[in-house]
């Protein structure tokens, strides 16, 4: 037997019993749909989740009856008999006339009549009544469509066996715990503003501080690393995306021109002619190959209002962004390197390849010149070239047909988040295409004039999306160097405000994020509230820690550490801070 | 005499010559300017440098002449026929007779005559042969309309003797020495691009190492006064603007509005409101006050174009900004505090009060309720907080009517730049006003809701300004902690390359900032070349270094120190660094 036909059966129960709650109801449609089922009702009043309850028992009381359910195929004259008083129905049932589908009744025991093609079981008493549930309210409009009147939709989950059911609200919890709009609330770290607009986070000071501590992780990185970390303003001439050729493919991504002068202004969404201009207002050599323009760079892309997602989704971002203008022969190598950061970055942030992310080869159709730049042997010589790279890391990869830029074959991280779905994080592109747009060149060692080639790269991605995946991989339990606050203070009684505070200070002079909780609460209490906000240390200072000089320190997910002298307690969270365990 | 008649005849000399070299010339205008004069001409080919010392040569000749200058009032008639060819001098004539201005005219010898109203010198006797100077050609359109036709505009300058006009020239050297878009070109820190657009620098990887560690200066000083450092997105929806107050007073100097689904966004003018929002999504009490929120906040403001200058006017900047809300009875405390702020900063920047910046205390007009917001007791109340803070400081101050913010009087801190004009470079604002418009609140000891009041300041200005005045204070030649490069490696011939580049490397190990020149040139020409690039400290390795392990160093204004062990010498500017010395 199929699920489906349950959950499908449930939902025919589901409107037996608010029928009979409520005689005039006008029934909607009552799909299947992941992991169960929904009714849409039109009701004379709002229901309440009171409401839901009684239905649940009234379902299982007809689930005990083994009501039967049989189809009946029906004539047009028949079935609009039945369903009069129901305008819904009757509206189904001259759409199906025009479109010349046969109509069909299920008949569940003599209590209810649906018009329905199936499946469904063949008696209720097949239902497990320990492993449904009614779960929410919802309004919805009636076909979808915003002109017609809004119905109230109860939705249903239902499964096989009470485990089940079980397995999937724990999965449900896990997502509330780990769903990084909830995190970001309860740890007070963004919020959104409707005076300020949709998709436009604004960072309290908790959240800046794991937005800051990224930021200068990434570039003290890439700086070591040879990046030359520049600033380029945030607005350019339009002129600037039509001579990179980006105005044309992603005008409907871009935000509206603004008229200043004579000129066209326009918010970027991509930061790499800007750095071009960085590149080539002074003649280069071979010598200074490959040169790596890095930058942490505002954008702004819109997207449309349904699709924005917290911090995963926004309409500005800041990209750890950077083109590496470099000569053809250099590629293979230098694109192992931007994989080696890639990698060193996602491992320092918990992210492992395999478990986390796998690369995606993303290659270009040759026969679609409209959306990919039209050379051929280019496009073969990029694809092989990321391709063996690839293949030289052993990394697991997989290969994805016209998922390329216009402008060159690319590698994407693809991340998973804790629901196992997939998001490209950072992507590495080859590029021939811009080179040639913005007339870069280099003079190679014989002198000659060249044209080198461009990696677009991201290291640590879009910061606020790199921050969601943190805050979800974590379930807000964020390390040690990303905590915003990484130890906090808790005095026993009022006795030892004196010692606590001059523990405070001795941790803030190191620079250690610190906070003391002083209020005037029960230890316990104390102990609790600081669980919840995940800071990593406790300390806990009382009568006996002021005597021997001490602190009780608590370790997040590891309990009581027991007393330490504080020196010892700081040399080794100042290790750890260090090396970003 | 006045040294205006001696600019003046100047000019009548200049025009007497270029007619005698090419007698088909047709004359602009020759008027008295500061420092000098100009004239402009219409001629059969462009000027070269070599012309104007030709000119010069001839106008010698003429001055030695004792030419006589001598008027005469003409009728219409009569002028017009002498200036018969002369298309520009009969458009004046026509333009004086409609205006029914009488008309003279001057003759010089019997060499020239021009269509003028004096005044001049008597006799060209009295003009200093060796005390002028013809400076330079340019284009300009006649009467300076862009549908006339383009002249050449020879520009002099003339002084009573040649020590002034070689102090003028001495002026002007420091000015090229000191003029921040010189340095800028020079040192390779920024560029401009028209393909992006006026006002908008980019920061080169050198300009952006300066600029980095003010940023990290500023939020690191910030954060330890009690700042919370947060960021908030560049657009929002003009609605935001609207409820502040801004829109209407400041729109021609804000940029186009954006239109996005139901929509209006706009790039942020100033950070206020954003910072509104972070203060009041969840509710406040008194014990919470003062609440310092801070960001370096990118803003957007529309200026002409014809005001743009380098990095001191442009048409984005990254402003450190901050927004103190607090209650009233605190604020003479908190302004105290944020003068300490900016003292501190400004001296560690260089610049001291008095000599190089000052006060002014910027009031409103009890009159003017279009351009202040109504209430007067508010007005007086916070003018004479400020007041009072200023004279407790003992800081010489100066008082401006009619300067402040629409929503409150403001302290500015005038700084002085090298030519001794002065701007604008940070301010402290005391607000009445918002807190209103944002229903901002808090409950005060009592459990009362109440409004508090806020500061607007900023501590180091705006960034692009800020190097704009630093790079001009110092001519470039930046302390160590902002010097893009901060120590360069020269090596004395090939035999060192190798202790040359284990230097390199252990300097960059220790985070110093080091470039090595390790080219095929003679030391003198290494040295002449880190010289001209301001390093603050130079290391010179030959031989005799390498055999005693150690490097000779040449600090910058100093000269040479002699041998030191690396050791010593990474000891001591580590130190410097760290103190920003």
């Amino acid at each position: 037997m199929k699920i489906e036909n349950t959950r499908h059966s449930l939902s025919h129960l589901l409107a037996a019993v608010v029928l009979k709650k409520f005689p005039d109801v006008k029934l909607g449609i009552g799909p299947v749909i992941e992991n169960g089922f929904y009714y849409d009702f039109l009701l004379p009043r709002s229901l309440a989740p009171e409401d839901l309850k009684d239905f649940e028992k009234e379902i299982k009381k007809l689930i005990s009856q083994k009501l039967s359910f049989t189809i009946k195929k029906i004539a047009i004259a028949e079935a609009k008999k039945i369903f009069k008083d129901q305008p819904f129905k009757l509206e189904l049932i001259n759409e199906y006339t025009r479109e010349k589908r046969p109509l069909s009744i299920y008949k569940t025991g003599d209590v209810f009549i649906d018009l329905c093609a199936g499946g469904h079981v063949k008696n209720s008493g097949e239902i497990n009544a320990d492993a449904f549930k009614l779960t929410s309210i919802a309004g919805a409009y009636w076909r979808g469509n915003e002109k017609n009147p809004q119905l109230q939709r109860i939705y249903g989950v239902a499964f096989e066996n009470k485990k089940e059911l079980n397995e999937y609200f724990k999965r449900l919890e896990e997502a509330e715990k780990r769903d990084h709009r909830i995190i970001g609330k309860k740890l007070d770290l963004f919020i959104f503003s409707d005076l300020v607009g949709k998709g436009l986070p604004l960072f309290t000071e908790k959240g800046s501080i794991i937005r800051r501590e990224l930021e200068r992780f990434i570039v003290e990185e890439e700086i070591k690393r040879g990046y030359k970390h520049v600033y380029t303003p945030e607005i350019a001439r339009v002129e600037l995306y039509k001579t990179s050729g980006h105005y044309p493919y992603y005008k409907d991504t871009m935000y509206p021109l603004m008229k200043i002068d004579e000129d066209e202004l326009i918010l970027r969404p991509m930061t790499c002619p800007h750095h071009f201009q960085l590149y080539s207002y002074k003649p280069r050599t071979y010598k200074e190959l490959p040169i790596r323009i890095a930058e942490l760079a505002k954008q702004f892309r819109y997207e449309k209002s349904g699709e924005l997602t917290g911090l995963m989704r926004v309409r500005t971002f800041c990209l750890a962004d950077a083109h590496i203008i470099l000569a053809k022969e250099q590629a293979e190598n230098e694109i192992h390197e931007v994989l080696n950061l890639i990698e060193f970055v996602t491992s320092k942030l918990g992210f492992h390849k395999e478990t986390d992310y796998r690369y995606r080869l993303s290659l270009g159709d040759r026969k679609n010149a409209k959306k990919y730049y039209k050379d051929d042997k280019s496009w073969n010589l990029a694809e092989n070239v990321l391709r063996k790279v690839l293949k030289e890391r052993k990394s697991p990869f997989f290969e994805a047909q016209d998922e390329a830029a216009f402008y060159g074959p690319k590698i994407d991280i693809q991340m998973k988040n804790f629901l196992g779905k997939e998001d490209t994080a950072f992507t590495v592109q080859y590029d021939f295409v811009m080179p040639k747009r913005f007339n870069l060149t280099y003079i190679d060692k014989g002198g000659q004039k060249k044209e080198p080639i461009v990696i677009h790269r991201s290291s640590i991605g879009a910061i606020e999306r790199t921050i969601a995946f943190i805050l979800e991989k974590y379930a807000g339990a964020l390390p040690l160097w990303l905590s915003p606050v990484q130890v906090k203070i808790l005095n026993i009684t009022e006795r030892n405000q004196k010692y606590s505070e001059s523990i405070y200070e001795k941790l803030r002079e190191t620079d250690i994020r610190v906070e003391l909780d002083d209020a005037n609460k029960t230890i316990g209490k104390k102990i609790r509230d600081a669980e919840l906000e995940k800071i990593p240390y406790i300390l806990v200072v009382g009568d006996k820690e002021e005597k021997t000089g001490t602190v009780a320190v608590r370790q997040r997910g590891e309990g009581d550490l027991g007393s330490q002298k504080l020196s010892d307690f700081l040399q080794k969270i100042q290790k750890k801070i260090t090396s970003k365990e």
